[in-house]
């Protein structure tokens, strides 16, 4: 585990991108350094790889195909960015991370826990992040609230998908400390004064 | 195992390209049905994903990314393509396949062969070549062969690497019985005649 390595996950439409900035404002107004970058992808081949995996196509892309392809592209964020920056002593944000492996691939996908703990322990190893924070929101207020948005291939998606998604993110969280549910179903302003609150009670143990 | 699918391996510069040319020749000529492909590649996606793991780059590519992509692809290539072809009867041939994972990044890269095992067993698992004929060259007679060859990223390599991967198919050799060596050290007529024979008498038992 990495104290200094903190990651974001959330449902489509659970305002990720807007908690994002929250979480990283709060982190530099407390002087901290930090570096944010996101999954899949975060180096030049890792975003190569992203737009394999989330580029729409008629050829079905098989599960065991996009789990191995989103832990190629960890594999090398990893190495090339998230360990060199924290140990130069960076901290790191990341939008997404294996937490989501879990629930879309894992339960989502239907490949079950064992190929992805597999592959978590041989890639991401010992450099697990200290704090997750898990915005939560029922996949039919998310497709609500991202209707009118362009999809990728994951987002365009059946609700049933999303739903098995959400169980795989609340199973994470039984039995990992570190990661902190969030209800995104409250206010904009709510949501993110608890990101806000979660973050700041975070830092104080740094 | 699979009996209809038949896998060739080699060296840069052993001579793959020509006698893939003899193995097919000699499959049509017995009035076998064939299917020719090549790994990485053999699907739209898995050839993109061909391309990220040749094209040279600055970026490094870690050892665990090769061999994740090389996985992604082989999952892709098996469920869009090898399989429903076997499944249709006909005799599908392989520009290289598993073994040269074993090869190249288990021992080339130096992964070792437990995670190789691991994806082999989840990607492949028994949809496993029948034959596989392995063209057996020192790397540097190789070498001198394709001196003024293009070269991808992997062929860039020193001659120290192509020295560990030789020993990664032999390694194979020991312990896979449907695999046989050609030494390819000998005149292209030699070759081709050893080729054609160990493929005749292979149809025969099918």
């Amino acid at each position: 585990m990495n104290p200094r390595f903190i990651t974001l996950e959330g449902s489509e439409g659970a305002g990720k991108s807007t908690n994002l900035e929250i979480l990283t404002q709060t982190l530099t107004a407390q002087g901290l350094e930090i570096y944010v970058t996101r999954e899949p992808g975060g180096t030049e081949l890792a975003e190569e790889i992203r737009q394999l995996i989330l580029a729409p196509r008629v050829e079905k892309v098989t599960a065991l195909t996009e789990v191995l392809l989103m832990f190629a592209a960890r594999a090398q964020h990893l190495e090339e960015v998230i360990k060199p920056r924290l140990d130069a002593g960076q901290i790191v944000v990341c939008d997404r991370f294996v937490d989501a492996s879990y629930a879309y691939q894992g339960h989502g996908r239907g490949l079950g826990v064992e190929i992805i703990q597999a592959l978590d322990d041989w890639v991401v190893g010992d450099c697990q992040p200290g704090l997750t924070i898990y915005l939560d929101l029922p996949p039919e207020v998310g497709a609500q609230r991202i209707a009118n948005r362009a999809k990728d291939r994951v987002e365009m998606e059946q609700q049933v998908f999303f739903e098995t998604v959400r169980q795989g993110y609340l199973e994470r969280l039984k039995t990992n400390e570190r990661m902190q549910l969030v209800d995104a179903t409250k206010s904009l302003e709510e949501v993110a004064a608890q990101v806000e609150h979660i973050t700041q009670a975070y830092v104080a143990t740094l």
